[in-house]
């Protein structure tokens, strides 16, 4: 019966595995072939002489990257990977791989990342991608046991909607038999409507979805975003919240990915240190003055180059507070004594934002008012504004970046390489 | 601070709560409100002479639905829901609910799903339609830990796509930017690409749409797929998956939602037992046609009548196994002795399908024929065929549907009520 490759130790006897042929040396007398499972690799030789002419002609019928399985013996090999070989008594050609193969696997060709994704089938074979999908699994495991064990209830909300609920045009509309519908760009209504259906504490992790033209190595058309809602709570309990899992998402990874964490050569993994550092907006955007050449004014968005300068100057995750309410959106609640700046947080990397959130206005008539103030029209919210009518209790969530998160763990200078199969606006294939 | 309702006892000497007013009853000198979170309910009693005035004037502002605080004292009252009630020294008004409800989340007053739907944010503040979705929470959670620990890579793949998978002509179309794009009917060619890529075991749950205008009461256009794709099984490999986890959720849901499972009021609630039946698609035919006036004949589909006749005479879970080539996809691997049957295979509730899965092809060639063979043009497949050409393994793999399977473990009619925000062709909102 077929065994995982890293289950093949020096002191086995006996080997049944099926792999990918990941490079294969002929040296006229002795054959070497290195055969590969999602576990690891391991050599496999043949010293033609003793070898079976079974073997023998099998070898010769194998191509790069084609399924084989071999069955033998195993013995002790201190060049070998894994300080083990397999001597073959039968290798059989389960696929074969056609020639010349669009990619490189061994990875001795670089690739540029266009010809990667085209062939992601054929990528994600070198360990160092697979470890990235590995990571990402685990991250996701890990997210949802965090928040399964502090009681939240995981939600699934639709993703084909009839309306924008951040007043944004960006959205992807669809064909929905007779009726207009787009593609949601953040479960952000449906969170809060949970919060009146008195969930308490809710989250999903889905698609979202922008229809925005931007071209850069942070921004996807579609996405997977974590979000998180919890009643009765304000926006400095839900940055805790959201604290604590990033770390704990980061312990676990520490704790269980060693072997991908080392495919990815990444020399020094570390769980981020507790009570990530809060700079308020003003003293964000002065930093970022101090490092540009255009200083930022109260009321500007802190772009990429501002947030690379204060990235440098934190060195670590931290959050920007207190922002202007008037670039936040209408649902992000005004401090009461000033309400020119709200409570509203974004939780950073020193390389990118990963998440936004903010304690939320619960109250419907100051809801309305903040609609108004943004120069939107109440009565195009009828079905957002309802439920804050009847019973919406005080809310406070965010949403985080799954892609983001994995990219910025491992280093990954493009978001498309933490995730399988991008959408930006030039790709929609495979 | 505040606490949760159902961590009041008799016993608890004061009680700091916050909850929807559930009932209000005014009896003159003595008032009562039940309060309710999503924990439970507990009784407020007002003796109106001994309490403050501040109490009885907040008690008049209470309307129902409305968020309330109540700090006070606890004392055992065999008459009160849970043994105990709260008087009460403060009552805040913390978000008042406008009147009329829309929907009496009382129960007294029953709904049309249509209106329970509409107003789904009150709706779901039933304890009825809460433990649903928290049962729901808690199968996606058994779900995915039953597929980590047996060493499952969760996958997320792109619902935007350029083309149809399956051949068929039931996709949304979405405008994106200047391509034609679709949103994706499932994720079968992602789950066999990532075969392709050597990830061996991978499963995702996601959202799937499906542009068919039915109008039953278990179909929806967006519906929540549990998939899975393993790599070097059989058909028979991946049906012993899909038993085990479906047992492994109940035994999930049985031991840990004991009181949601009480407010459905389902008296036994049972876990599937072990070795479902397996049916051949020949027998099962048979079985419908003696409780039809119409015989199905070989090659006919088995629809909504004769699933219902076979399900009545199976009284459990079972599988109807051994199809007609004819009538399944064209990635179904037919016998090699006798190509008009496959090693597909249906996983049926007695109410209905719950998965449909089947040993894949995975020879390019053969792959070819079949999409021939069904008249459709392999030209078209481009994207689809190129990973069966460089080291396809064997694989076989399922897909479940997490709506239908949360119906028909709580008993539930139409498959609306398993989901929170329902797609169905007259329904884009809320």
């Amino acid at each position: 019966m077929r065994v995982p490759i890293n289950t093949i130790t020096p002191e086995s006897t006996s080997a049944d595995i099926t792999g990918w042929a990941h490079e294969i040396r002929d040296l006229g007398g002795l054959a070497f072939l290195l055969l590969r499972d999602r576990t690891g690799i391991i050599q496999v030789t043949v010293p033609k002489k003793k070898a079976t002419p079974q073997v023998v002609e099998a070898l010769k019928d194998i191509s790069r990257e084609s399924v084989v399985r071999v069955t033998g013996t195993v013995k002790p090999e201190g060049k070998a990977p894994g300080g083990r070989e397999v001597i073959p008594d039968a290798i059989e050609v389960v696929s074969k791989a056609a020639t010349p193969l669009p990619l490189d696997v061994a990875e001795k060709v670089p690739a540029e990342l266009d010809t990667r994704l085209d062939n992601r089938f054929l990528d994600a074979r070198r360990p160092r991608v697979s470890a990235v999908f590995k990571i990402r699994s685990a991250v996701q495991h890990a997210t949802r046991n965090f928040l399964f064990d502090n009681d939240f209830i995981e939600i699934t909300t639709s993703k084909i909607v009839a309306a924008a609920t951040e007043g944004g045009t960006e959205l992807f509309p669809i064909a929905y038999f007779e009726k207009e519908a787009f593609l949601n760009q953040s479960p952000q209504l449906y969170k809060q409507m949970m919060m009146a259906a008195g969930f308490e504490k809710v989250y999903e992790i889905g698609p979202i979805f922008r229809a925005e033209e931007h071209n850069t190595t942070k921004h996807l058309n579609e996405a997977t975003s974590i979000d998180v809602e919890v009643s009765f709570a304000t926006h400095e309990d839900v940055m805790q919240v959201l604290e604590d899992l990033v770390r704990s998402v980061y312990s676990f990874v520490d704790k269980n990915c060693s072997t991908a964490i080392a495919d990815l050569e990444i020399d020094s993994f570390a769980v981020p240190e507790k009570n990530f550092p809060r700079l308020s907006y003003t003293d964000a955007i002065e930093i970022a003055s101090r490092g540009m050449n255009d200083p930022i004014k109260f009321g500007d968005d802190i772009g990429t180059a501002a947030e690379k300068v204060i990235g440098e100057e934190m060195g670590r995750h931290y959050f920007i507070v207190d922002w202007p309410s008037s670039i936040r959106p209408y649902y992000a609640m005004p401090y009461e004594n000033e309400p020119e700046i709200c409570k509203a947080f974004d939780m950073m990397h020193p390389r990118m934002e990963l998440s936004s959130g903010a304690q939320r206005v619960h109250q419907h008539d100051l809801l309305v008012t903040q609609i108004t103030k943004k120069g939107l029209n109440p009565d195009n919210f009828e079905f957002y504004l309802s439920p804050f009518k009847y019973g919406m209790p005080p809310h406070a969530g965010w949403g985080l970046g799954a892609d983001r998160l994995v990219a910025t763990m491992l280093g990954l200078q493009n978001v498309r390489e933490a995730v399988l199969f991008p959408r930006d606006r030039h790709r929609v294939v495979p």
